[in-house]
């Protein structure tokens, strides 16, 4: 038996269209495979939306990805100009509400308000806008629990990486801490700085004309990125904890003569992020690894996190990021959910 | 609501007492995080059993532990030597399995048949006896899903490092295939031989002295054991395999004189376990590995691999063996059977 399952996509950029691609173009593996239909009954920009209550043709997906930034609402005859997320829950309620809008830690908007009234209408939350979890994990949390629906954020973190998955799988062990490498951007820019002895400004020059840094590269550079990343984790590892109470380092403070200096006594410096469970304390600082360690061997935009159990240490390396990649990761954790709910 | 899951424990080696440990001093803090309380209610070695319907109690189990190997049957009132798993599940059907005793790739004995008749009589099953798994991973299946029943078996690759979970998590990918150092003992010996440039029978004595290599080290050093987890795999992401399908070198053909040149021209020896899902290929080959890889930084009795998918590549480290190691990932698989079934 084959079971549909409705879905909202919320956000339509790079992984929104990424996610919207793979839904049109496996669907069919999928359903063999996992015994669910995908279907797309909504899609949300911030330009508006659109809504097809029986669910949007591969054919039709296909050409929505087509479309310019923030014009899905042209898209007729399903087109609304102006509408969201509510204009669309007062229409039909999905399944699986996907979130991806772009992480904001200022006021965490729209995701989290987003999130809240899509657990509110009773729909399962698949995200990977960070805010929500970095900013309200315990009310996002609540209010599943509450209305008895799942939440799943793997791709927040590492991406296609399923570093949170590792982690909740390890339920006979006692998780003490991790650390490791968990921003891809800054990871860039420091083998630059070592393989190339240039300075942070002429890295982060060329991180940007790969399209690998923003324009306003704080998040990464100031450590926001991977602080954030390590909230969700204590987090979800039952430790609750905020941005500001994670220490950060500035990368852009790190002048080029100092790495010349580890380069020569044989080590490197990389932007670790740590989290002790047992401390409470977590921070992201740049740090001189020894040639041998495994975090040397991670260079360009790849992340690596070590954990450390009661038991034994488990290291996973990959990629964190990348379109294609948070995609993938959103796509396991609605099969997941599909899989576990159905309708 | 806590429910309670009775356990027959089969094999009481070093996996089976660090098991037995483990429930006897974890079993309040599984209970207040799992909602599951684990009864061991029978525990069977080479020589006989011990049954208590009601379950051993944690100062029972701790008492069970200090006895010699083979022993469990003169534990009083409740040993029945000569006992094995038919005399147990006459008196009492575990509602999980926990199958311990020794990989043997020969008959497969006695897991095989142990597992497949814990199966028939109705019990879940978990294991970290290999040779079910590589021997008769099909007939295992069948029989769980005829009967409704669950196995896991997650402890039988990489020990305390969950591979397969991983592996099981990438729903939305499709895996190309998977590489890397699956065999302590041999990285063991190779990073003797490249680190202190000593032969063969040198670096195998001393990994013996330290316990990490057997008396007989043909099951790691002619790849048996790295080649079983491939087929485990393999089978895991619906490839069928038989063991005599993973080609596989030789290790203690590795002259001193070769590791030598290697280290001059700046690479290292690795025993790589391949697997090539597309090609329908599997080998253990020694292979040469420049220094800046990955693999190269893998030493000691650590494990590494690297998942390919369509998408991405992620690798994953940590110990690949361990009693402690192999028996909190049995406790693991253990976790999540009680906590889907329970009674």
């Amino acid at each position: 038996m084959v079971r549909v399952v409705r879905l909202a996509l919320i956000g339509f950029g790079t992984v929104g269209r990424s996610l919207t691609k793979l839904v049109a173009l496996k669907n069919k593996l999928i359903e063999e495979k996992y015994g669910v239909r995908l279907s797309i009954i909504a899609v949300a920009d911030s330009g508006g939306a659109v809504v097809k209550e029986d669910g949007l043709t591969p054919y039709e997906l296909l050409r929505l990805c087509e479309l310019p930034r923030s014009a899905v609402s042209t898209f007729t005859p399903y087109g609304l100009p102006g509408a969201g997320v509510r204009e669309i829950y007062s229409r039909v309620v999905p399944d699986i509400h996907v979130e991806a809008t772009p992480s904001n830690y200022v006021d965490g908007e729209p995701g989290v308000s987003n999130v809240l009234y899509a657990l509110e209408s009773g729909a399962h939350v698949v995200s990977c806008n960070k805010a929500p979890f970095v900013l309200r994990f315990r009310d996002v949390m609540d209010s599943a629990s509450r209305k008895g629906v799942k939440v799943r954020f793997k791709a927040t973190v590492m991406a296609g990486t399923p570093l949170i998955d590792l982690l909740m799988s390890l339920k006979g062990y006692e998780i003490e801490g991790l650390e490791g490498i968990l921003n891809g951007t800054t990871n860039f820019i420091l083998t630059e700085m070592h393989e190339n002895l240039v300075t942070y400004e002429e890295a982060l020059k060329k991180a940007q004309l790969m399209g690998i840094a923003e324009s306003n590269p704080d998040l990464d550079v100031k450590g926001w990125d991977p602080a954030a990343k390590l909230v969700i984790i204590s987090n979800v590892l039952g430790m609750p904890m905020k941005l500001g109470d994670v220490v950060r380092d500035d990368l852009s403070r790190l002048d080029v003569r100092e790495v010349f200096r580890a380069v020569k006594e044989g080590s490197v410096f990389k932007f670790i992020a740590a989290l002790d469970l047992r401390e409470g304390r977590a921070s992201v600082k740049l740090t001189k690894v020894p040639r041998g360690n495994v975090f040397a061997s991670i260079t360009g935009t790849l992340n690596a996190v070590r954990i450390r159990t009661d038991v034994n240490e488990i290291t996973i390396v990959g990629k964190g990021a990348g379109g294609s990649e948070t995609a993938h990761s959103v796509l396991d954790d609605v099969i997941t959910v599909a899989q576990e709910v159905g309708s």
